[in-house]
């Protein structure tokens, strides 16, 4: 007998893996969590039956989402994670001399199984500067005033739970919630397949901040393999940051070399955000 | 009734495309040849149940294997395509303003069911620069001598016809037929799945050419999403490339700035081509 996973990433693609062993299935107050033991990836975890991450790949969008804001702020200290409850942001954030980092996360079953069935991912909570906060991150932003250097959107897909995650309105409860200089990354799905929904949160963060840019990950279990992470930011751009703080991370994937590199745009994607923009 | 393509990407993954009408299915000579319609990715052409290109996301690959070599190349005049049946490659190529174009395809098949089925891909065949030779690509370039300023080897996975184009022996071939400032690139597979074979092919290529280069492209049809592309040069190098040429192609991916992103290397890819480099 074979067992597989499969997720519908349309209605017209699916991927498949093998499962070795069904580790854990709940329905929690929010979704279905599982945990497969897959022989191509190792652990995997789906919410709603959508891959959120794996053991074999997890390092790409772990360190991309940290890293490339956290190198480009000149001095951050206070970090604020939504949602993210496996913890591999946390853990990358705090590769950096960060005096607090706050998560919240909307569903505390998912912490409680990534700390079961994740602990190379979820290590990074038993540090002393990490504070969890289970709660709707939506109200959590809005609460908040010029308190966080940087915020990291490490959210669900843009449907169930965290569709407002992916609305104006959230982002400029997000600018509210930044210090003067602070700036905020959001995973924004899949360049080829989600393109109107990139370009239309580009046309909403232009809106709101003074620099805006995309940037791209390689990541082999989302729809397409290639990411779309935005940042809105009040000051500091990417494009000029000091990459010297790059250069000392313990990291798999992220390096200053990639910092430069992943702005570079395929032209389809460049085109989505900045139509009519003539090319580079 | 519904009606899936699967490619067995691994003995543990799986992608499946909804199939909405199967237009070809052939034994060749040399292998089973597919096209079927789909609804995720248009027009889609598989070799032995492994996809091959599709009407959707075939500009990556093409441009990618066509104009980084050609713009590299500071007068490329006569060009080689090893494989690439389908013409996609081709395509790009007369984009330059080269003078002959030879495609060496083993499987004439191949050919005449991509003019078939795939006329935007297949369109450049009716170049007059263009020159069709079925043959094996291994004896063909084995019998040329300094003939050729860029070769692009566009190959089907190293198993079964395409297996000798992966060994140092053909790499020696292929320099030995290309001018004395020639360079060659061909799809050397991905690099969260074919680690070793990438690592070993760039140690055979660092034996035979001056200048090696690994590139990356985002293709979402390929397993992982992500391929490399290596390069042997005997003079140019892709880093140094005068990039004026890149900005009037007509593309959709490719770009001056993608040239020179392409190259910015994520940490593990890095250090399988280049181990104990220190970070950039």
């Amino acid at each position: 007998m074979q067992c597989w996973f499969t997720e519908n990433q349309s209605p017209d693609l699916r991927i498949s893996c093998r499962v070795k062993k069904v580790l854990h299935q709940e329905r929690s107050e929010f979704q279905e969590i599982a945990v497969y033991d897959t022989g191509q990836y190792g652990r995997l975890l789906a919410l709603d039956d959508v891959i959120m991450t794996t053991d074999r790949d997890e390092f790409v969008y772990h360190e991309m989402m940290a890293h490339v804001p956290l190198v480009t702020h000149p001095n951050p200290k206070r970090v604020l994670v939504i949602g993210g409850g496996d913890g591999g942001v946390v853990r990358e954030v705090i590769k950096h001399p960060v005096e607090e980092v706050h998560l919240c996360e909307i569903d505390g079953r998912v912490i409680e199984v990534c700390k079961e069935y994740f602990p190379a991912i979820s290590a990074g909570y038993k540090d002393p500067r990490v504070r969890i906060h289970v709660a709707d991150g939506i109200e959590f932003v809005r609460q908040r005033k010029g308190q966080f250097d940087v915020i990291i959107v490490d959210s669900t897909d843009p449907v169930g739970p965290a569709e407002g995650l992916f609305r104006e309105e959230f982002y400029r409860s997000v600018s509210k919630a930044l210090a003067p200089e602070g700036l905020f990354v959001g995973q924004t799905e899949s360049p080829f397949f989600n393109g109107d929904l990139i370009k239309s949160i580009h046309e909403g963060l232009n809106r709101i901040f003074p620099v805006v840019r995309l940037y791209l990950a390689n990541i082999p279990t989302y729809p397409g393999g290639l990411w779309s992470i935005s940042m809105g930011s009040k000051q500091a751009d990417p494009l000029s940051a000091d990459l010297k703080r790059a250069e000392g991370l313990k990291t798999r994937y992220y390096s200053a070399e990639v910092h430069r590199g992943c702005f570079a745009l395929p032209l389809f994607v460049k085109q989505l955000i900045s139509p009519g923009t003539p090319r580079a």
